[in-house]
């Protein structure tokens, strides 16, 4: 399902870019446990939460959902 | 931004599909009005609904946010 696939993406680019899910959250101006939240597909994330997660982790949009 | 730049995508895909806002939304269960203020920029799309739009255009997720 696409909320639980979005999650693991999330933590599988947050691992290869390094940061702890507090770095990431500081980093875009997010809360630590909404971002849990969202890694294990429990937030039906809005547009432009997932463009501040996309940025924060350096990918495009387009590259956040490749293959999901 | 970003939601004006989906909006606008939309808007191009479902004319590609040559789907009307009416059709397209009945064929996604979303309301018609609701598609209408998706496709001028002003709704914070949410994920799952995000992916009804892209199913319904015959487009990934990747490919609905290709360029954006």
């Amino acid at each position: 399902m696409i909320l639980e696939d979005l999650g693991l993406r999330i933590k599988q680019l947050r691992a290869r870019e390094g940061l702890s899910q507090e770095s990431l959250a500081l980093k875009i101006g997010m809360d630590r446990s909404y971002l849990a939240s969202i890694e294990v597909g429990g937030r039906n994330v809005s547009l432009l939460n997932l463009k501040k997660l996309a940025d924060g982790l350096n990918v495009s949009l387009s590259e956040l959902f490749e293959d999901l």
